[in-house]
């Protein structure tokens, strides 16, 4: 029979029409005479009615349906009795009288109960992703996430731009991440990598005059996984030619617009967004990522606590570090001492030595640090604009230092204290990179963004040393939702010169960069126009607009935190046949062979 | 500056305007006090012309301009001379009068020319593959693959398809092709595989609910590479609850329909896409794949020839084969004996130990074997409707020699001939396919699609022996165009009893068929839907509607014949530590600790 309804759809516009309706039994009530069956499928639910007036065989098989049962009911759409009627249903004020019943498919007794908020484990869910997924919020969350690739299909082809694929089976590149590999059987000992974006590809499309591309490309990273990593992810992907940084932020506003649009319905005021340089947003949120929904912007107090009496700050400026405030509103009575003391525990993984902080009451500042504050006391409370009841909080040492801790405590009090709008969505441009960072824990220059890059026009005479290279400025824009990094883009390096010299202050020999990126270069050399693009993160972007907090809430069948997927147990080990015809021994098969593999 | 216009979208209807226009030096003609430069986009070509007299600087900057040169120009559109008009542009009465240029990018000499109709090498054109795809009938290519992509979205988002991402990184399962394996780092001597197609997770994602998936998928097979083969290729896969086979096929010939539409510009009948039984169409073409562009199809001459005086075609029948002929209109005198030893050579790699042959006269048959034939040819006349000028070739053989035999003839013939209609679109819907087919070289029974298809339902009691189950036919239907699989679909086994059997008749234990797919198993016993869905091939379909004969000419970056991408040079060995943290041994690494590795 062919369905002629989605269950959840049908609602009084359908009365007195008989439907023909496929899906799972959400729940039963067997009241002997009369059995009710709600009906599940992808739209909702709909109330199934038997009884032996409306039809004794249909009675009969609904006594033998269980929960989680799948079944085809064809019956008459009739309007339920006045107290009988759910507000809450699109179809509460119906139910279908059936006539006739099949039973398609039985089920045994699910482990978990096919509705939302169910407290299991995350691994029980994984096992049963495919009862996880018939859960309402995840058909939801699913359904969102497909909605970003439509409205992404939509809008980019409408704007002229081609869909092309690149490669999965690629080459491994240094830099960056670490590559899943993939063991060549044709060529044994040799190596394809998964790519970690599609980046070189859609650079050198670019070159063969594509002018606009995008893709919706899955990438690879073995990295060390965390809550919002996954070894494969998401990227929506595109390329321009001849576009300024500016032209290519107007465009990825309409898109972004498009999106939301036909994801949660809502106007995105592309005039609203800010663009804020990097320097500015470590400066206000110590991040380059801010989550701009509240305020409590991080205040510079470096010049008025220069002198201080306070050892702890005038030191960190002597040193060359800042002393910088936020202020809490109103949150000086929510926070005892132990509360402070948990906080300064915590940020001492951001290196941060202690916590310093005031509270503000109708007799001025009160704390253990407000002895030493006298002096400054009234520019302090000028300075900050803070009022009674609210409660500063003080970073005194490097400036990354300053800005990690402040990051942290900004966003964790704010969220504890309810000052963010979880309804709103607050984008934010943040432009003007650094081209280079400095990696303390491995004494290294690496890109902030990529070594493909483009510095800004006027530091490309610094690109000539490495250390002017390391203090120039790039043509890089990141799109920041809510606090999340979104999107990165960027300007490219079109040139072989600028390539060359960015390599070399990167480390690169010039050997190792012709190994490593020769096929690039060599591109550069037979006109390659001005390019630049950017890639957003699908797996966030649905997960932000979803409302969950985690990646894994959007994907259908994620990896859990040891990267494995607990439904198939991938990955496994193989057959031995299947290493041999690869060249390839792996312990677990080899430790007679070869015994001493790990000290060799 | 920002582009005004592409330079081939150009012409008459312009004139006047003053335009700004990125591209590349297709061409340069230098007159001394005049210069043309033909420049290209995207596109296409549009004249510039620089002069003293419409702007000196320009002039002298055109001096230094050659070819592949990027170069932004701002000029006048002008009419052209009468006598300078190009009707085969689009921009050919019209010229740019160049005010402004600016070389954005130099260019070497490339190593072949940009232009249609190259002859050098397929290696060379992949290394550097981002000067092959600047020619025109590249970029038309790939842009009509992602036409087909587009109207896929476009026609399944509006028919309540989801679009559903599956993992790259899976499980390694037995049956079909070769796996790629993906060490895993985390877990040393266990190995992801990267899926041969979504097909279990399609399946996981209807017992999940969704009703509606689609996905533009990537898959991966190890196989030996031949010209329509890519280690990866992409699939337009698709999976739906509830509906039947022809439901089915009505909704894809919808879908192809959108395609055609979108791509080339046809409108398809659908109404008039034949389907035909497997048999059926092993019977008249002699292939389950027939191209239906034209006649000639296989004449059954066994009855006919059962007591031939011709002991080959006796024989053949007396041990169960076939004699069957085609008919090859008017190609008597193209082909001289010489031709026909050449087919007879070519066709022994069907099992074919000879060509038997006529040719039709004034006066009748001849041909070495007419004299067999005397008492015979009348009825043969009538039989083949062969006329004066005709070609008869004869397969003699068990049935499967002979389908393959005339098949490949058939198809040569035809070709040689000039019977097929290239401007055709032939589609047709191939159904009711074997369940099983037993492979001669094995000596064993193997699905004919794969082992989740669901038997016909009155071949159901089949199912319970082996022996049976092999003579089961499925609810398969294959989509073949111009004589090319397109996609291969079928209603899957949603029941586990059924898919046990389907294991066993394959030969899995009970033990193997749980380690296998035990998870599919136990899937099915929470209520799985009946379910069915299809994936097209898009890289073919992609060749057939751009009208190439190899799939590499629809594909960005495709590896060549060796598995190997020319530009990148990927695969390539990896540095050890890489293999020392998967904890694999390499050969190349490897030789003295390993040496007997081969022997062990």
């Amino acid at each position: 029979m062919k369905r002629t309804n989605y269950a959840g759809l049908i609602d009084e516009k359908y009365l007195g029409q008989t439907v023909v309706l496929q899906g799972w039994v959400q729940k039963r009530r067997d009241l002997g005479a009369l059995i009710f069956v709600d009906l599940r499928d992808r739209e909702g639910l709909v109330q199934l009615t038997f009884s032996e007036a409306i039809n004794a065989d249909a009675l009969t098989v609904a006594d033998q349906i269980r929960t989680e049962f799948v079944i085809e009911a064809t019956g008459v759409v009739v309007a339920r009795d006045e107290n009988a009627i759910n507000a809450q249903m699109r179809s509460g004020k119906i139910e279908v009288q059936v006539q006739q019943v099949e039973i398609l498919s039985t089920a045994k007794t699910t482990p978990f109960y096919i509705e939302d908020d169910i407290n299991v484990s995350d691994e029980l869910r994984l096992k049963y992703r495919y009862l996880d997924l018939r859960r309402p919020e995840m058909q939801r969350n699913l359904r969102i996430r497909s909605k970003v690739t439509a409205a992404t299909h939509e809008f980019l082809d409408a704007n002229g731009f081609i869909d092309i694929e690149t490669p999965y089976l690629a080459k491994s590149t240094p830099e960056g991440a670490r590559d899943y590999l993939v063991p060549s059987r044709v060529n044994p000992g040799s190596f394809y990598a998964l790519p970690q974006s599609p980046q070189l590809f859609k650079q050198l499309l670019m070159g063969a005059g594509f002018d606009r591309y995008y893709q919706v490309a899955r990438a690879f990273r073995d990295e060390d996984l965390r809550g919002d990593r996954q070894p494969e992810f998401t990227q929506l992907d595109l390329e321009t030619s001849f576009m300024s940084q500016s032209e290519i932020i107007a465009l990825v506003n309409e898109w972004v617009a498009a999106i939301m649009k036909k994801t949660v319905d809502f106007d995105l005021n592309i005039a609203e967004i800010p663009t804020l340089d990097w320097a500015e947003s470590m400066a206000r949120f110590g991040t380059d990522k801010p989550d701009m929904r509240f305020g409590m912007e991080l205040i510079d107090l470096s010049s008025l606590l220069a002198q201080s009496e306070f050892g702890v700050f005038s030191k960190a400026i002597a040193n060359g570090g800042q002393v910088k405030a936020i202020v809490v509103p109103g949150a000086a009575e929510h926070y005892s001492r132990k509360d402070i003391d948990k906080m300064a525990q915590y940020i001492e993984r951001f290196g941060a030595k202690g916590l310093a902080w005031l509270k503000i009451t109708a007799d001025g500042i009160t704390g253990p640090i407000a002895k030493f504050l006298t002096a400054e006391s009234d520019a302090l409370l000028a300075a900050t604009e803070a009022k009674e009841g609210d409660l500063v909080l003080f970073a005194a040492d490097k400036p990354a230092v300053v800005a990690a801790t402040l990051d942290a405590l900004r966003r964790m009090t704010a969220k504890a204290q309810g000052l963010i709008d979880e309804s709103k969505w607050q984008f934010a441009w943040i432009v003007n990179w650094p081209l280079f960072e400095y990696q303390p824990d491995e004494d290294r220059w690496i890109s902030a963004h990529h070594p493909f890059t483009m510095p800004n026009e006027e530091d490309l005479p610094l690109m000539d040393t490495t250390e002017g290279a390391h203090q120039a400025h790039a043509q890089s824009y990141d799109l920041v939702l809510n606090g999340y990094e979104l999107g990165s883009g960027s300007i490219r390096i079109h040139r072989m010169d600028i390539q060359q010299k960015m390599l070399a202050a990167l480390g690169f020999t010039p050997e190792a960069a012709e190994e490593a990126f020769g096929f690039l270069l060599e591109g550069m050399t037979y006109g390659f126009p001005p390019m630049g693009g950017i890639a957003l993160g699908l797996d966030r972007l649905a997960m932000l607009l979803a409302g969950v907090d985690n990646i894994r809430e959007v994907i259908a069948f994620p990896k859990n935190s040891k990267g494995s997927e607990p439904m198939t147990d991938a990955p496994l080990p193989v057959a031995k046949a299947q290493l041999d015809e690869l060249g390839l021994v792996a312990p677990i098969y080899a430790e007679t062979s070869t015994p001493n593999m790990a000290e060799e």
